[in-house]
């Protein structure tokens, strides 16, 4: 299948940040990274992993800048498109982001929330254009797995 | 249109609460505040914002008390239908509200969180009757974007 | 109804648990344990209540252990399970179940939401099988609903 624009515009943005997103995306623990049912998609929450690596980590506002966080924002929504894309083998095939929630390791005086969900926010947009306009809360944690700096989870429509 | 009971309701329960939620909803952030898709509609996480104006900030059992973080919680429920009226036209074509799910900025020892969402679920259940009825997750968090003591998103079937 | 494979084992996790789920699932608030909608299933969060009390309460990492906030994500996800069987007259009603999140009560220093979260995974599919495979996100929270440890709601398809 020749790569729809979306597929392109991912493999930019994956370029740009540095990190290669085609191989295998490791979850831990008992549970599925992506479940496709009818015209839904959920993928399951996303950190900043690269391979085996955890690459951002600690509290938002305190152990890292809100650039660092915006960063693993970015690292999180493509880990959670590679797994849309491997599942339906291109981008093109998602209609409508519904949602994501972004959970930001906040220090206890952050309260740039939403300033670091954009990170994640402005590659949905590049990549999937109108059909990726989507509703979005972003909360702040007090811890997330691993230790990470910031974990997303997604549904759309396909 | 005539105004349904639903949406004459909603203006009820604007008027007790002191604030006009007919204007511009405003959103923080490069996102959606609602999408509709078939028959389901996301709307975004929601804070007590009045205008330009976070109107309830700080830890509930802290800086705020259970009854303002309950009145706070009241703001985002009516800003959530308010954008759902914008977008749908009027409150009557919510067949089902099927989640909400309510996060409190919360002091160490505070665990009512659970009291907080009822003012949010108060509101839907008056203004949408048996459509109102949801199921609810409420939980603690140590921040939220903007300072704000509580944090809501909804979904809903129509 | 002859019960099911899944009910069956329902009842088994139940006894290995020590506790009886047979009995009406209280919860706390102004709204709905469950909504059915079409051929969706929401579920409200829920925390390890038995009966009226909350069995594992505190912050996991200092006031708990891994191993018993796992005990507590066991005893929600059998909750959830309960809830939706009385719904819907047998679990073999479950198609799919679509998502999970689990909040987990954390000390600071608490990364293994996870591992805790694994406690609820673990049982989906014991007693759902491939139904029971799910997409997933954990989370460290700084505080749940009267004290409990873990809190976690679902969404699944029927």
């Amino acid at each position: 299948m020749t790569p729809s624009a979306a597929d392109s515009e991912f493999e930019n943005q994956a370029q740009a940040l540095g990190f290669d997103f085609n191989g295998e995306i490791k979850i831990g623990g008992n549970y599925a990274p992506v479940i496709q049912h009818e015209h839904q998609i959920y993928v399951s929450g996303q950190i900043p992993r690269v391979g085996d690596q955890v690459v951002v980590t600690g509290a938002a506002g305190q152990d890292v800048t809100l650039e660092q966080a915006q960063f693993a924002a970015r690292i999180c929504i493509m880990r959670a498109l590679a797994l849309m894309r491997n599942q339906l083998g291109s981008l093109s095939k998602i209609k409508q982001v519904l949602r994501i929630t972004v959970y930001v390791n906040s220090s206890h005086g952050f309260t740039q929330q939403s300033e670091v969900a954009d990170g994640a926010s402005d590659i949905l947009f590049r990549i999937l254009g109108e059909a990726g306009r989507h509703t979005r809360t972003s909360v702040g944690v007090s811890q997330l797995p691993k230790g990470a700096s910031v974990e997303l989870d997604l549904i759309a429509a396909i």
